[in-house]
């Protein structure tokens, strides 16, 4: 497969989980747009925490069948660094799709930002502790949670997500299953860690939706790099040496 | 396959489609029946947003295994025309399938009206911004969004519609898991938009329901056929010029 | 396959089809248990309309993997009438197949209300429209839907029910994923329809519950056979005549 | 596959289960985090008992794919008895299963409390009825259920679990399904009984959560080892000797 084509669905892909993602977090998960002094009792219309976990791995589960044959389907720098870990990509290919994805998922980003502000809520979303479905801790995160549980929990959640990634994606495990498995393990992730974090596990997508964001949502970005790219690298160097076929 | 089969199978899909998806939104999604006046909070029994972005994804789902085989379950006129722009349908079959996936629809929209009349929320159901759950923008959007976001919601989602719709089909694909990838990605595009135009990517389930809710919906209806066929035409040509195999 | 293997598997597939469905409904769909003069605002852990009709649709997903190649998983006197009338059953089974599934439900249904009584709100759940999850219309719809709308309604999403059973079941259909599909039509079904029957589309669970729940429930269940039966017949007529490989 | 690494596999699978299940029951089902005297009304974003219930039963699809071909993906005591029961399993591998299994739970419990040590509700998650979703009946059952409903939840669950793991791990069920199928059931009977018991059907997960909870937990524990064993026992003896090919 030419390299120019994995980029373009890599790029295409990781547009489609920011938007997909983040999207329906900023657009529909509080809805009616609601403040804390002006709520609606008994209108449960959005999506809550439920259906913006399923969003985010239904979007790695839908594009894992639209593009796995074309790029691998990764929409995500930890799990390109996680794959390389496990001997799974070459090391020239990482940069060029992490750039890739970057570049997709900022787009998105905007492209979300964009629709928000066709809408009556726009100034309720960037106001929030969270716009545009950042990521952060502290005041940024959505339960009030410190740094420290914000790292370990993007560290860990990263190393099971690329477990099951390479686990799944293994010769030895049935053929065609890994892209919905995968997928789901990204809406559990989520359904554990919303809360926390906001959920990252993905510096693309943490990145694509910072940058519109503001100043704040760029200062914390770098733990949302630097957690989750540990967490696959742990776990490429594990399922490698512990679980693989080649492991003693 | 006989044309015959084929068109009738678009037929009953389209019904299909229309029953679980706008069926669902107008008989269980605000329930028990709610006023913005008369409201019984803590009551949240209906099945909100997340419950129809199910019930949209789940038709999909659920006839691509029943009927894929005989018509290929297009059930929408954007799908048809982004598959024909992908090389995949004869253009001659474009309109014949169309005007059985709109008599599907339309069909189903009228069951649907003779269901809640025959329920105590009729009047409330063709009183909502939405009767019968008809698309829209500006006062026809569930969350107040303008006409330009609406435009660019429906035009970008059934580009990511179509593309995921012909990339899980595509020979390299993993077999089988596309009538679930098609599906759950409708699913998705819900979870995203209902708030902007109530969702359509689909010419033929706009009509469905606005030929049933009167002249306002009417008077809207053009976009939901603009917008998601060029999306799909957008998708196709994409897909064939720089995905598929014959793509350099 | 010998006989009793196969009716013992349609036996407990049923117990585990109205002890997941009617069992959810009756033990986690109103929870915290409530009246309505006791609501507990804004505290929204009970499964709702969404819940209950996923756990009906997984009671089907699950066992049609698990016994499917023992009896075929029908779970439903509806689906073995249908599948009779399509040609993929032999008549002298019909009567046994029935019995087991009765049988089955009736022993769940027995079963959840030797559980609900073990808890604090096995009044209030006997004391509702619907006690154990009955189906009704009248007074017992649970959206007050009257008597035309519940057969109409009964008859045609069973229709598509079996549609969907038979077409997935194709030898041209994806193999395996009938199971799949097959389940999830269900959920779609009571995504639709709770408000106005509480959803049947199957006499054995109609039957399971009532004989438990007391006389007025008994008076409405012949609906509950006659409307789904017949929305069966009707579709493996369709199907064997149309669809099928044989039809002209 | 030698010893060691399936132990390694069993014990990180059941870190994720009980992260999974009990993480997303302790941190994310019940948000904001509210008291019966501080409720915010209409501002639904917990997962509530489906997203819990969703939560655990990907857990084990997820896993299933991952390290199903490694170490067959038990993940609970009952299922390894069950197993063994059925023959499927020699009995020299139950007992460092099982050490594997509960090593791996109870360090993701001590994981769980650290994380939820890090935020604002901890006093809140250990003060409640359920601390760190814990299992138990009377005053530590979710809805006050007693102690023979939820033996006898526990036990029928349980055995519907075992049944459906057996069955659909048959040579002649479609392969590859087995682990969603599984997994599925999970959620699906946690849907029915979180109300009963808060669901165990699954030793090491109650234990894993019972040692960080205090003494009261530990005092009911007894009945989530004795009841799920008992239950997998019986399936697995039904199976052998009704179902499987061998039996008659």
């Amino acid at each position: 497969m030419p390299m120019g084509k994995k980029l373009l669905a890599e790029g295409f892909g990781t547009f489609w989980l920011v938007l997909g993602g983040c999207g329906s977090a900023a657009i529909a998960a509080n809805f009616p747009y609601l403040t804390g002094a002006d709520i609606a009792p008994g209108n449960p219309f959005g999506l809550g925490f439920l259906g913006v976990s399923l969003a985010f791995g239904l979007t790695v589960v839908t594009m894992a069948y639209a593009i796995g044959h074309i790029s691998g389907c990764h929409l995500n720098p930890a799990v390109s660094f996680g794959l390389w870990a496990s001997g799974r990509m070459k090391g020239s290919e990482l940069l060029p799709y992490i750039v890739a994805q970057v570049i997709g998922g900022v787009l998105a980003g905007g492209f979300i930002k964009l629709v928000v502000a066709g809408g009556p809520a726009f100034d309720l979303v960037m106001a929030g502790s969270n716009p545009l479905a950042t990521n952060g801790w502290g005041t940024h995160s959505p339960g009030g949670y410190g740094f420290w549980a914000a790292l370990i929990v993007e560290l860990v959640l990263t190393f099971f997500f690329l477990l099951v990634i390479i686990g799944a994606t293994d010769r030895l495990a049935p053929s065609g299953f890994a892209g919905l498995a995968i997928g789901l393990t990204l809406a559990l992730i989520h359904m554990i860690s919303i809360p926390v974090t906001n959920t990252s596990v993905n510096p693309a997508r943490s990145t694509a939706v910072a940058v519109w964001a503001g100043v704040e949502a760029m200062g914390q970005l770098w733990l949302f790099w630097v957690a989750p790219i540990v967490g696959a690298l742990l776990a490429g160097w594990v399922y490698r040496n512990v679980f693989s076929d080649q492991a003693s």
